[in-house]
């Protein structure tokens, strides 16, 4: 297979149809892991290594860090010191920051930082949580929240060559799409998001709606809380502890967001 | 929310449509961890936790034991040291098998025993993988394979009630399915599916399709390529990480099988 180096890759396909078989030229989303690694004190700490498209890793990795309450907000590592290779990013740990290699240790085993009972995994996230809960100021109208994912989608390079990739969009209230990423994991997209608002030191994210392109799972949700974002609209179904989170985190969850209408799960005193 | 011993949950959701807004009873699919841990010489040893929908919570470990590459097939190990608990499975590794603790502690870092480059991933999938590949002696004809995703839907119990739940289905080569498995994540459902026949001690599946309900990514093929299953069939858009393994390992990958056709990425010799 050649490389693209816009997160796809060409191949050739067989297509079958009812009554046709033939060769055309086609193109998969591309997939690759990346290895997210530390430095410290001059010693190379691996993080975590995540399946990933390659594209903005420099979010990805801060953005995974930030998300999985590894590294605090309002520090600067995608400075100079960071090293950006070909999948593999290497981040230097903010000096005056004591770094944890126990919870290091801790989160690689849990993969999602949760623990080992619903109930626990929802405390464990609300104590990593590093801003407060906001109350509903502002509102959406109830009639631009289905037209968010076709917006998002417009917006999908990969998407549409592809037919297979996630994307992450922020939305402001009057639903003007701010930044989006892609990526062949869902949570991927969301931290190369967010990690894009860590960087620009812009976080907590109150003012802003999270659209995701598929179902919105606990790991979604938790990512969502980290970075502050009040309001969480996916096109799929929620789960069950997605749910949970949302209702305890003060989080606007809507599912099934699509043209026809929505559902609200959580908090609806932010639509009008 | 109340819980339901099924998979799902029901609560109440609000509805928006174009013009009204009601109350409405609805269910949602559970999401809880599951801590999955091995019993040796008397020590027990975390290995993973897992966000996933609960049922079948032996199958899954089990298959995730096996398809990551940490049990050989052939062991007996869902028998009557096993402990089954609420959002925690313990397993007694089998006695005379030594336990390599230091695969366990690298796998945990890596979550998907893949590499730093894709090439480094798929070679440790190849050396990890228990059955000879196996030549093409067998095929599908190409009208039965956009008849299965629909097949394996009808099969699924919770899509139909919380329309976000995965699903992976064994199908023999006439198109009747043999087994299913639902889960809000993709890959517990292929571990629920394979840990049932590693238990019957069925493997190698070298004679059945695995479809897939959504994305082919590189860790479903990995899976696939564990339990020596040669045709997998996704409803939705492969990696080219997923292409290059089923290319490599012999396996026939097709995806978008949806009622109008399917495009084959690889071995089409299983089609005719």
């Amino acid at each position: 297979m050649q490389h693209s180096s816009r997160g796809s890759k060409p191949l050739r396909t067989l297509r079958f149809t009812a009554t046709t078989k033939r060769q055309v030229a086609d193109t998969v989303a591309e997939e690759e892991p990346l290895e997210i690694q530390l430095i410290h004190q001059g010693r190379t700490h691996p993080v975590a290594i995540t399946m990933r498209t390659p594209g903005r890793d420099l979010d990805l990795a801060i953005g995974f860090l930030f998300t999985e309450g590894l590294l605090p907000p309002g520090h600067r590592v995608g400075g100079g010191g960071a090293q950006v290779q070909t999948n593999k990013v290497s981040l230097p740990w903010p000096e005056h920051l004591p770094l944890s290699l126990r919870r290091i240790e801790r989160h690689s085993y849990t993969s999602s930082s949760c623990g080992v009972c619903g109930k626990t995994s929802l405390e464990m996230v609300y104590s990593t949580v590093p801003f407060a809960q906001v109350p509903a100021t502002w509102s959406v109208p109830a009639e631009v929240l289905p037209t968010l994912p076709d917006r998002l989608r417009a917006a999908q390079e990969l998407f549409a060559t592809t037919g297979g990739i996630h994307a992450a969009g922020l939305f402001d209230r009057s639903g003007v799409l701010l930044q989006h990423a892609e990526d062949v994991g869902r949570h991927n997209a969301v931290d190369k998001l967010i990690g894009h608002y860590y960087t620009m030191n812009f976080l907590p994210l109150h003012e802003y709606i999270l659209v995701l392109s598929g179902r919105a799972s606990f790991e979604l949700l938790q990512k969502a809380a980290m970075a502050g974002i009040p309001f969480v609209a996916s096109v799929g179904a929620p789960s069950s502890l997605a749910v949970e989170l949302a209702e305890d985190q003060g989080i606007t969850l809507c599912g099934f967001v699509r043209a026809g209408g929505f559902n609200c799960y959580t908090h609806p005193e932010r639509i009008t």
